[in-house]
């Protein structure tokens, strides 16, 4: 099957009931708002979705529902990556039945000495051998630790199974350069939203924006501002995501991407621990930082 | 009750079957012969155990192995830390109905920015105030991209139910600060074989230490020479660990200690994947160490 | 006065004659050849130039060949930041009795933990209130361990003295954030040619660039693809410049531009100790990069 | 020559009035004072010394005085380590010239990415083959981003003209493996007074300590405790020197030491800018930690 990651995609959010169960309703209902969208499709089970969190169980109730709930012209992407590669591999097994197109696998992390190119390629070739849908790789040092260069991108999209890799390092010169290395079918995407109009100039397909969850449309028309070729507005619409996407990234993380989703008329609800609840400060800044972006609109 | 970690633990490692699956007469034949030692107890399923490639069952069974197999006279200390704190509090109570005596909690780490001291100490006390057991909080960075300071030990150690703490960082300052702050019964042992001498010298009670499961001997032995005052004997034999100790930790990982465990008669094999097997220029130089071990002994 | 920085500036590289002491002919032969191009001025005495090897004589010395050398078309500007505020006040001034337009003052680095935006702020305010011409901040966290970071960037550009910065960190959202926290006036240029274009398309001005003393056509080129809204062109000229910069800069250094410089006809020869002269295999690698950029344009 | 570097050594503080410039006579005083204490000699120009910070002349003055003023029992090293290789052996020169018994170089630093165990090995080399004393490696990537490992300290050990090196970085591992892998005549005195006490249980000769100037006596009384086998008291004095040397090194830097001397009766005065003077509180908790010192003693 051929996968195309043109555009914006959100990780979603994974919504919790207040006792901290899956809140399986909140997560269609959310969904269901999305396909009014121009999104491209949806990433599930992603970070964003918290499914360090999530026991096996959850995480295949949270992809059927997201599955059933979807519009059929998103593209399904599910999150899949494991620490082990016999459970990363057994788990995209159950994605690709449940429906999903591809399978999103970041590094294993743990131990990072170890994690050298060549223990990172046998593994993801090992997942992309055994994998019934196309694989894509994703590298995110801020959580994991552990970075994929181009140089192993190189490598990695010889195999005829891995189309594409989400790069979510904000390093502009390490996209820059797998746009360089790896041929042009292979499929670049970015994971960080203060980066993308830049990205895209350089060859990058699209986005899986964390921020797209509360801010789709903002998202969205930054990436068609692009492709019509309206750098001025596109370099406008980047200047405006920046601080939205910090505040619900690396200031206030989770927790302040489901308290933005609040204010933007989606689910969102508190995090699992160990993530803390927000204070007042923070929502207030929150609030004040989504006012103001729909003020200017 | 009351524990009390003094001497030298290894953190065992999980050994498998050629298949991939779990080796358990492997795994009771080691704890036997290091029933013979005077080693202080065993601590299973830490980071050298590979629990993070471990699913919950194989989790268990691997618990119940060594309680079958451990000498009464042995401390047995159970690694129960997942990335959630409700999946940790669970597993936790699990491990103390199969017997063990402590759980070792590690640091959440994936969402490093949100691992805030408030989230960390969160964290902690929650699984302490569920714990039928006492908790030791687990701070390995090399690892998780997360380090306990002094300064939140000390809050910590104000928990009724948070007994100690193992320091893996290998950082001697931070070993001297958390002796510093946290109130004499709080435990310091430490996870560097490394600094083993310096840790003792500064306080701390002993090392729960990966190259024990090949050397045990040689880590009791420095134990013993400090604890009888013989300061010329424990810097010897410190050096003597030096060597050995970062081939079967930083350099080669698990793997290498595990053939080093084969070198000394234990039972090793390979790690799971992601990690990979040593290669031939490996073996020889972990043979050549230990063998040089053997012949200065 | 009124200092535009728009276009390219190459960092001029200082030659040393085979035993080691300044060659101002060769500097005056190469500013000679870079004024029939369309660069738009020159640093001198910035990192390239390795001002961290002159005695304070040497670099007045080649401040004043450059400026005997340099057409009066071309923007002259002075890398004059020491350690020490007061040293870098006095050396801004004789920079200026020189002729120089504007002074490139880099973030004093020694006292790492001590260098809070506070003592930054008051550094560069002092630097500023003192000097003749207008100041420039000089970021560069890879030499210095050091970064100014956006918020700073926003105080200090409310001073009337400080025109703009050199951000080379290569960190595209710092850029992005530096443009949108500081007034339009202010300018923001890139050291960091693998990332020339995204940081033009989010509004800096220009690229005060090590790779252009080798390069400074195709430099020039990718800087008026983008002026003319080009941006295809932008993006091919932006690949072909990732593998010759990195190779000058952080692969080979110094060293590598020198000998860069040398296959495209400038001055180049060997940096000072302790920076070292490339090996045969570091010829034979840049010559071929070099060679295949020919080939291809 | 031999120089034996047993003891404890304060790298001096430079003594500025208050319009900036050098106060000779206050920098005498000092000296003066120290010479009725235990300490082994004086290390001049280190960091601690704010070399950085002064011009060639002044570094020759503060040479002078402090040779002058110096107790001939007392060893005398001067700092003499520049970025560049020639400056370093030309200011080497001077100071031997003016009766320095040894010379402290640290590691270049700008250039980091060259800065690789050749580069290092060829400067160190070439600056032992042209002095007329003996040379000490600095290590103290703190402030210059550049460690010297083990490895590299083994092959400068073989140099007749390297006798020894300061070991700063605090991590205690590095200096049990330089101990492993240097000859027995090797000197290793330690910079870290944090992880004085372990770093001299596994072998270091002594410490050059930033603490020592304002607390000389008790630096001196846990040198004599360790060689007197008294480890208790070692370890005791070690965890009163915890405090005291955060606060007067990572924490407030140079100025906090000067405020700290003051407050010991020693001349103590600003630091040159960029390094900040202490504001209200930071004087406060100085001069509870100093208070709190004289109290318990």
């Amino acid at each position: 099957m051929s996968l195309v990651l043109r555009g914006i995609f959100p990780p979603l959010t994974t919504p919790f009931a207040p006792d901290g169960s899956l809140d399986l309703k909140a997560a269609t209902a959310n969904v269901r708002k999305y396909n009014d969208t121009k999104l491209a499709g949806y990433v599930v089970l992603g970070s964003t979705g918290e499914s360090v969190y999530l026991r096996e169980e959850e995480k295949l109730k949270v992809l059927q529902a997201v599955r059933a709930a979807a519009d059929r012209s998103k593209a399904l992407i599910a999150g899949t990556g494991c620490e082990g590669t016999a459970e990363t591999i057994e788990f995209t097994r159950r994605a690709a039945d449940v429906g999903y197109q591809a399978a999103l696998v970041r590094t294993p992390a743990y131990f990072k000495s170890q994690m050298t190119e060549s223990a990172l390629e046998r593994h993801f070739r090992a997942v992309a051998d055994s994998s019934p849908i196309p694989v894509l790789v994703y590298s995110v040092p801020q959580f994991t630790g552990v970075a994929v260069e181009a140089s192993l991108v190189a490598r990695l999209a010889a195999h005829p199974n891995i189309a594409g890799i989400k790069e979510s390092s904000g390093n502009v010169e390490r996209v820059a350069q797998m746009l360089r290395l790896a041929p042009p079918e292979f499929q670049v995407v970015v994971g960080s939203a203060t980066t993308l109009y830049p990205s895209l100039s350089l060859g990058a397909g699209g986005g899986i924006l964390a921020v797209a969850c509360a801010l789709p449309e903002l998202c969205v028309e930054l990436y068609q501002a692009f492709c019509q070729g309206d750098h001025a507005r596109a370099r406008s619409l980047q200047q405006r995501l920046l601080e939205p996407t910090v505040a619900v990234t690396s200031r206030y993380g989770i927790a302040g991407l489901k308290f933005a989703m609040e204010l933007r008329g989606y689910a969102g609800g508190l995090p699992r621990a160990p993530l803390l609840p927000l204070d007042e400060a923070a929502r207030a800044e929150l609030t004040r930082i989504v006012r103001a972006l729909d003020a200017s609109s």
